[in-house]
Order: structure tokens, then sequence, then C-alpha cells
């Protein structure tokens, strides 16, 4: 099984090339397309995507990505092994999110090792990156077409930084429906035997932590832990992005602890 | 065989949560999605969208629909056996138009009979009815983790008025391509045999009822019986939604009968 | 296996009625989503994305497009063979682009021979392409639903003017990127034994080739080769048709070549 993620959309048939290819490799193979509607060369948004599907999936899964805006350049192709599933994508560190909850080992693709005459310098999703993972999925041997290699580039991290009293959280991610992820996990409280006191975001203060959305009045922010276990900003049956005003790049959220229980 | 409509988008990565967990379930399952680009919340497009799908797969697949606004609240989780199908998703109306079309069994999923540990409160598409389908899709008993209900939640219905020589109606939808669907089954005008005089739709007036969209010039608003048999405003190679400026919640069509042939 | 290219969207369940459809005639059937987002009646969109995906995928491929504007109308439904893969789709032009690299024999569906009671007039992917793609998958002898024909339509031809040192050339077609793709082949260059000299498109002059998109800084309009061989003008990191404020219906690329080496 191969899942697919990509920037490329699926009107211009890029992704049904890499579709066609890796099916002329492996006709056995099984695709499962996770999604081709990452925003152009957006690395931040494909690494965050990952955390919610790559572990679900079976043993053995190969998880391509090809968020890829450095093409054809000096990037390294990789393949990653990690809790039992191949990672194969570009060194970007569009891996990072993922991998900091694991080890892992590292392969860079030997181009030439691969059974493709003169692959493309622009779509190596289709001339390199598929190729790799049909042969992974076929169960070929890493080492029969990868070198390993000792360090990955690592995306500029993400983390919340923790002050006198507060933690002062960038955005993960701003979701489908608007909701603000921060990289804050409910693990990181039991850690530190804190409770949250107070959460500001922009202008708004949130004072407890609901258990789900209908849970508040619709139209209503709330703070809440998502699925991954993330503190997640949100507006039941509405945008909270939109409702805040908040800009994913610029604007944090500030989680004020103490040590009362919540 | 199962089949999956969400309104999640899937660059966050979620819809491809859910599909690895049920994976993991029963890797043997086929899924074939239908769509995630429901709006978010939309209950009313997504259970338009399972009348043009739903009928048409072999008997025994799994509709899985997760357009789920009370994620986490008092709406149950439900499982239906409709017409050698089963349909899995949330007790929100999402059904109605559907199960219009005959009898159906319905039964509430008992959570603590899933092998899901700990689900979460937020995304019971992965935690509750993805399982729910897989267990479905490999042949589990339903009483085995479902208990038998009587009554399940109905949609504010989309139905037609009729007056005196006038049926007044809402929109069904609005699809893709700019056409106002309407609730008018052609079956009812042979239940009273009638035939149609006149439709007026805001300022326009249309005195007859086309066979294809071709038939007309294009740019012309036009009238016809769509592929389920619901009466349809149309414009050739436009959209018809956009020409007349149609509002799908205040506006209304208007179709005008007698008793001459059409 | 069938490929599924259509202008519907998924969310109206319109796509999921022709997969339900497919699977109901032939269980068996691997269906793979190329795309659903054609714009609206784009005919010129589709035949390039085919050109894209439809010679990457194994022999005995049943390429299914569905983009259709003529529906129900007088033009004709086609299965045709090219290249040890089926093409089946709407006779409007939508498979010039592809049907320009090699030889094809084309049939027309005879719809009375498909196993469909009363078609509709209006969702011929449903009730005529989608079940004679599934014939066709399923090893049927296409003379059985099928009757040869000499011609079929050509769409407008995207092709270059050869003037004196210039070649003129519209855009095929803008991708997901911004990238703008001429029709221009680097083999028609080794043909004609001649170089580049000089690019000119709106203001801009570009005055080499490049290799790849990170070859360039970000922001830098370039040219180069893409993955099928045509001359393309994109932008690193960007969006070259913004950058440059390109119409992909009046605006032209100038080719000026010279017989120096490049």
């Amino acid at each position: 099984m191969i899942t697919l993620l990509t920037d490329f959309g699926t009107a211009d048939g890029f992704v049904g090339g890499m579709k066609g290819f890796i099916k002329s490799f492996n006709p056995e193979v099984e695709l499962v397309d996770i999604s081709h509607d990452i925003p152009p060369f957006d690395i931040r948004s494909a690494a965050f995507s990952l955390l919610n599907y790559a572990s679900t999936f079976p043993s053995e899964t190969v998880h391509l990505v090809v968020v890829d805006p450095g093409v054809g350049g000096e990037r390294k192709p990789l393949v990653i092994r990690w809790n039992n599933y191949w990672l194969v994508g570009p060194d970007n560190g569009v891996f990072s999110l993922l991998l900091k909850e694991g080890p892992y080992q590292a392969y860079v693709i030997r181009r030439q090792k691969l059974p493709v005459t003169s692959p493309s310098s622009t779509f190596h999703g289709r001339d390199i990156f598929g190729p790799a993972a049909a042969l992974l999925a076929g169960g070929k041997e890493v080492n029969r077409f990868c070198t390993k290699i000792n360090r990955i580039s690592v995306h500029p991290s993400l983390s919340c930084q923790q002050k006198k009293s507060v933690f002062v959280c960038p955005a993960l991610a701003i979701d489908h429906f608007g909701n603000i992820i921060t990289p804050f996990h409910k693990s990181e409280l039991q850690r530190l035997k804190k409770s949250i006191n107070t959460i500001r975001i922009k202008s708004r203060t949130i004072n407890h932590v609901s258990s789900y959305y209908a849970q508040e009045q619709p139209g209503h922010i709330m703070a809440l832990w998502n699925s991954l276990g993330l503190l997640e900003i949100a507006c039941n049956q509405g945008n909270a992005r939109k409702e805040i005003g908040f800009d994913l790049n610029t604007d944090k959220v500030y989680i004020y602890y103490d040590l009362n229980g919540m």
C-alpha cells in the first residue's frame, strides 16, 4: 500500500502520471489518496497532515510525500524507515514534525539504481519518488537502491516557549474548519504537574478547556484537546481563525498555567 | 467496500487518518472516495449527494458519511440497514432524504463494544464511525455492537407545497454546474395526471421542459428532468444560479400546472 | 483498471454515482481517480491533463473522460483504441491532443447494446460512458457494442506558428503552480537543427533555458523543458502567470531561434 500526499492539485494530470507510473512498476500495489490540495510549496501544511495519518495505517505502508519546491536542485531524495513504515520524499523538513516521535533511519535514493531511463529534472514525483515507493511496496531491499545517511534537514521547529507562568505557542496549523492548532500536547501538563489557568489569543480570554465542540454555544470561541492530544482553539459551528482574525505566521497563543487542578 | 463522504477537506490529513484506521482494522476492505468537499457542517448538501450515489453501488456496500457538527455531543452514532446497504453516520438528519425512498432499520452504535481504546471526543469519523464501518464491511453481525432504535432525526424537510394551480418548491440543492435542483419528481405529475404549463423562477418564465442541455442555445435558461427524475433549472454551458441570481435559502421555483398534455 | 477524469466536482455525488454504477457492472474493476476538478466544460484542460497521465498506465487501462457540454445532443459517444489503451468519452475534441501522438481506431458506442434500461439524457457519464468502460475493462469485445467510424472531432489545434526567425506559440495550458506551458516540443529544435536565442513573453525577455526550477532565484521568471519535453515559462517558488499577467486565451510566447549552439 502506498499513500500519496502532494501539492499538485489533480486537474493537470500530474498526480495521474505518478499513479500510472507506479502502477506500471507494480500493478498489485494499492494506492490511497491522502490529499493533493496542500497549498503549493507549503512544507509546513504537509508536515502537519502527516501527523494526522501516518501512524494510523497498517505496518509496512509506504507514505509518499511530494511537496518539493527544490525539485531538481541539491536537496536529497529520501527514504526513511520509521516505526515499521516507509517514508519517501524530498529532504526539505517535511518529515521533521513526524520524526520527533521516535527513532528512524534515513537513506538517500541513488537515482542511477532506479529502473527509470532519463528522469526529468522537474517531476521527481513521477520519475524518482514514485518508483522508489513502488520498489519498497514490492518488498525490494532498501540497500539495493539507497545509501544510509546520518542527518536529514529539520524544518524550523514550531514549538512552544515556556516562560515564567505561560507557554507562548505559535500555531502549528489552521485546519479546514478554521481551528487553530498549537504544538502544545496535554502530556506536557502531566509532566510538569501543572494545570491551565487561562488561555489568551488576540483579544480573547478562555477560562476552561471544553470536552467537545457542541459543548459550547454555536459561535463561541473555546479551547479543547484535539484528536492528537494538542491544544486547539475552535468555534462551535464556526471558523475560529476568521472570528478571531488570527494570523498563522505572526500571532501566538498564550497558555497561562498554575498548580491548581483544572 | 466502504464509500466515504465528509466535509473534512483532504489537506489536513484527517480523511487520511480515517482511511488508515479503517485499513488497520480491515486491510482487505476497498475504500471508495465520494467527496471530502461537502461545505463545512452542510448536512443538506451531504443528504443530496447521497441521493446521487447510494443506490448505484453493489449490495452490502457500506456508505460512511461524516458531516457531523454535533460531534462529541448528544447526537447518536447510527448504523442503518436500508435496501441491502449499510449507512453509518451521525443522527442529524443527513440520511433523511435518502430514507424517504423505502423502509429501513436503525441502530445506535455502542461505543464500548468497538475495539477502540479511548476514542477522542472531536473525531468520531476516525474513532467511532470508521471502525463501525470496518466491522460491517468485514461481515460482523450488527447486533454485536449496536442496539436497535425506533426513531432517527429528520432534517427539516425540503418538499414542494401544492397550491391551487402551482407547486411552490424550494431548491433541494445547487450543483457544481450551477443547476438549481428542485424536490419535484416527474412521477408526481403522472400521479396527479397533470402536466406543466409554466415555470417561474425569479423574473424568468419557462414555457416547456427540455430534453437535454444542448437542446437550447448556450446561455439559455431552461427546465429539464435530471438524472434522478427531479425538475432542474439549468443554463446550457452556463451557470443558472449566477444567471438568475438565485438564493438557495430564500428563493422558490413556481411550477404551474394544468390538465393539458405537455 | 479504469481511470476517471471529469469536470463534475465531487460534492454532488455524481462521480460517486458513476463509480457505484461501474462497480455494480464489474465489482472487480479497480477505479483510479485522476481528477474531478477540470473547470466546468473546459475541454482544453482535460485534453492537456490526458497528455500527462494516459501513457504512464499499464497496457489495457481504460481511460474514461467525461467533460461533456454537449451531453444528450448530437455529439457521438466514443470508444478509441490507442497504443494498447482504451479511451472512452464524448466526441468533442477532448482526445485530439493525445491522438496526435500515434495511430488509433475510433468506434461509436451503440447505446441500445449496453445493458442499461432507459439511460438519462443529462448524465451519460453514469448511463453510457461508465457502462462502456466497465465492459471494456471486463474484456468485452469492442465490436459487440460499438461500430467503427472513420473520423472524430478535432479540437481547434493549439500549435505554434513558425515565422522567419520565431515560433509564435499559444499557451497549451497554465498548470496548478501557474507555469505557462507551450506546445513547443524540444524535438522540434533537433529536427530543425536550430537553437533558442531568446524567448519573449509580455514585457519579459528570457535569454536561456534553465534545467530545473531551483536553479534560479525565488521569484525569477525562467524557461525550461518540462516533464513532457515542452517549453514552459515558470517562476521559482512563485506563480509565473500572476507575475507576468499572462492571459491564456490571448497572449503568446515568442521563441526566437538561431543556428548557434544553446
